[in-house]
């Protein structure tokens, strides 16, 4: 039988990445798409890409809507999906929640990056970490998970490992991250235009992102090592994916060899993660797709190891790896909905 | 000594654009730039771009602080000049309109294609309508000039020789154009976001955009003959241009020496009408300029001739056209400012 | 038991788009890929989005490789199909050519467009025309299918219920479309380069594209009436997607509601054509699908009809559209595969 | 009287961009472009917006041609210029050379870098560099100038300051720097193509950029003190423009005022420095412009500074800092032409 699944916040783009992915997966039926602005309307009037494939209508949420539904994907802007937890773990639902609301333990430090109080603090415990490749075994256990932050995935990835087998400083790290505009989540603003964005760069929140904490917690906890970084996001002008160029320095001499081996012996057994070695990744090698491409480079001249990384922004960076998360949670095959 | 110019609604793209190409201009000085809604702010902090070329604040409109100006531009959303332009022209002043409001001589067409009532009438009467290219001796001596709108600009100037020649139909006229995402202005709407409109084409107003009165009638009152044409606009994902298709029944047999000759006979002394025979216009070629490449062919297996014209909508579609009149207007060399 | 499929040109995007739908068909196996300039050369090398997915590599085209085969896919430049189809059919084989050379049952059409001479005559009245929604029996049975052109379907599915019904003349048909970069294949010009083709447009091969007699003779014989079109394809830079607008002639009062009864009438059981009736089509709702989408407009003012339709060029035009002919010629579901 | 120019390899995007400048010019004309695959084609053939505004034509180089004229602009690709400069030079002539031939004095650095050996070698100690804002007096008198690279200006501007002011470490420097596609030149290599640069981002010449030498020698001999850096370019989907982002270890506490005096100290007399302090760069605010915009960051959580600059990488990248040193030549007003 078909597992149910529901989806809080299903209008924004991961919402619709999540329907899309969820519509090809043949274990899971979408049975309750809940957007209290788009109340009423169908939901290929959003997205009319989905006329003819699916015939559900948005709702208004209700807890007892989801009653007999066996998984909730939340999907809202941060400071939201805290509204909504509470209830869903008290009722016993298992939750996945694609936004940043329970991805910090530290309430303090949520405050600080996310610039509103935390509403559901003593939850926070509850989540588990949804980076499949690094707590897999915790995922499939959990009731709550939070899935990883679409920066922090393209960072995490390839910093782990190195971090782990402790071939590189862990301050100092510095993470130069490109993002398409679809990050931004189906907004309106002047600075998000067709016109504005296109044919330009900008960094943005440099040092400041709330990304950075999480990056820094988790590499933390997961690399056993406390770790600093410096991460600068860029918004340049394509719908989807980011590219991380990440600069960090070799403790000693690091051969690539080392590194490959660091790399091996974390993925071998992670089927969404490519590794590439002395090439570069591109942008439209993982697109539409939950691969994370991973290349390095040892740069003795000027004593750094330079690593690159890709994903698509809306999959490995948000609806796929939800859905990732889903598989391990419901002991479907990984990638079961996601070739 | 310089002609002091103020503009009315300085603070979107035509306004913009009209800016740059003033600061250049060597006869003109602007004195004042009027925007309700960024008043007080610096114009380099709405347009970075102009950091260090100028030091203008946008202020709040009042009459009095033009007293002393040769020239007022308006560049405003439809509607708006029309509240600005009765008074304008009583005291005497010098107008150049960027928007719609004054291109109609008949109000009730303008209601028609608006959709809001017109406020003043009985000033229509005195507006000349700023096509350089046809309408030069009007424009020299005008007190206010309607500047036209860009797809017009686009349509017009290939149609008008080959309909006033009297060499195609005029009913049944096509207007298939293509214009970049500037054209509809600074705007915040989900649907002019880059994530929106990237990557993907599509038809709007399909025969309803009020460009269609103002290319019917210029078509009928200089062209000497009353014409109907379908008008489908499109967005596409680039910037700033526009590309028209226009194809047309061609009254008898028609060479294509016949429409050099037509085209010759109009444009020989027009600075910024390029004839290009048998090639095929490109939008390259007239970014950042006041130009209007025109190609034509003549498609005998159809019984059609068909037409191909592009420009740059911010240049010759609004600001570069505005200031080509204002040269007019004061006598300065035509392309002064514009090359 | 899967089929087994070879595909010969399968370094060229559509062969690139066949792989990528052929390994997500459950009912397939692709067998062996055939590109001579890269033989010896991995899929995954040419193409990295398909690596950890394939380890399929390219070989060098023998006939004898193929004895195992159920179908040949063929997805080469024009004029070189024609170099391989003779041998196939005559042992026997079953193939779909994505390419134009069986497309035309006149060499001399061929010859005039192509500008080339067609090298198997003799096969070209073997070959079934693979547009599914007009010719599914056919296809069922067909020993060589001619996939139908990009442009060409994007045309037809809208024209064809109009034509076949009687709603619209069939002369002076104008087809005005825009496509995507992809549509010109894997290839190194200058013109094609990012900073030519990027924020510009241009239309090409004005009224001579080799599509328009493919166009003309599939709406003669399938819509039952001679039919002539003025073909005009703009390039436009995105990269993939096809929009035509179309204007026509009503042949009388026509109503919005028969045309909506005609396209109800061919295509209620078609699951890849939608109709959306007064809305506009955009090409974002149909890319990376095998959709394509049909709005349409009666435009009394200048007596039209105004036809507009999307598809993906890569997918309903030309890939997609292969796997869908390679369904009905199995018997497997229509979409299998394509959702 | 107007200065006599000629410009060598006129064909490339730097050379059609350096007409554009040259013939807005007051004080120079134009006098030959060579462009020896080219020669006999008219400059608008290549470059269509040139139509109407210059007659010029392609020839074929030959020294006696140039003889009365007063500076020859070079615009080759690596490699070519040296088989110009000697005889020039010995004839006595002013040259300015766009590429990288005569850019590094050391030439076994150059034939690590640029892969081939030098030709001309006796010649590189009579190069000086044209970087106008760090060497304006040798500019003034100089003889053969070597303009920068587009990278290197953007790298050197934002970091000289903080090298010469002994602000920063000279080890360890992270420039991460995007370019658009026309930095690659007018090519037609597939990587380059619309279809597989757009929609994607990719790292190359990891480390290994030619660039990277001219960046260190620079920084060492106007820093004075010997530098490294690690230079990571990347190409991304816009066609001008780069955007360079620079990671730092300040050497102590370092403020931000102290950042912005050292900027002061350095660029208060120069026309095309833009100091944004804490607000981001952005590239549509330098295109088509020659200014180069710096904001800087002081983040001490991970002890660095962090400079962002953006400049257009045709004009003061290549075309505009051509003619900025040529204005200093011939003591014209150093933004004659560029505003």
């Amino acid at each position: 039988m078909k597992k149910r699944i529901s989806i809080i916040g299903a209008s924004g783009y991961s919402g619709a990445e999540l329907l899309k992915i969820l519509f090809r997966h043949s274990n899971v039926e979408v049975t309750h798409v809940f957007a209290n602005s788009s109340a009423g309307k169908r939901v290929d009037e959003l997205y009319p890409h989905f006329r003819s494939v699916t015939n559900l209508v948005y709702g208004e949420y209700n807890i007892d809507k989801i009653k007999n539904d066996d998984l909730v994907f939340i999907s809202l802007p941060s400071g939201e999906a805290m509204n909504f937890v509470p209830a869903l773990i008290d009722a016993g639902k298992k939750v996945i929640d694609l936004g940043g609301d329970f991805r910090l333990q530290d309430a303090r430090l949520y405050t600080k990056y996310y610039k509103h109080e935390h509403k559901a603090e003593k939850y926070l415990s509850k989540a588990v970490y949804g980076l499949p490749e690094w707590n897999k075994q915790n995922i499939q256990s959990a009731q709550l998970i939070a899935n990883p932050g679409c920066y922090v995935t393209s960072a995490l990835l390839p910093l782990l490992p190195l971090v782990k087998e402790n071939l590189i400083e862990t301050t100092g790290i510095t993470i130069s991250s490109l993002s398409g505009v679809s990050g931004a989540g189906r907004s309106s603003s002047i600075d998000l235009s067709f016109t504005e964005a296109n044919e330009s760069v900008k960094a943005y929140k440099v040092g400041v992102h709330q990304h950075t904490p999480e990056i820094e917690t988790v590499l933390s906890d997961f690399g056993g090592q406390k770790s600093t970084v410096t991460f600068v996001p860029h918004l340049i002008p394509i719908t989807r994916g980011i590219y991380s160029s990440i600069y960090t320095t070799p403790k000693g001499n690091i051969s690539f060899e080392q590194i490959e081996s660091a790399y091996k012996k974390y993925y071998t057994n992670s089927p969404f993660v490519r590794l590439i070695g002395n090439a570069v990744p591109e942008i439209k090698h993982v697109q539409y797709t939950n691969f994370c491409d991973i290349g390095w480079k040892v740069y003795e001249r000027n004593n750094q190891i330079i690593l690159h990384s890709v994903i698509d922004n809306l999959v490995k960076g948000a609806a796929g790896q939800a859905v990732q998360n889903m598989n391990l949670l419901f002991g479907f095959d990984e990638t079961a909905g996601l070739f």
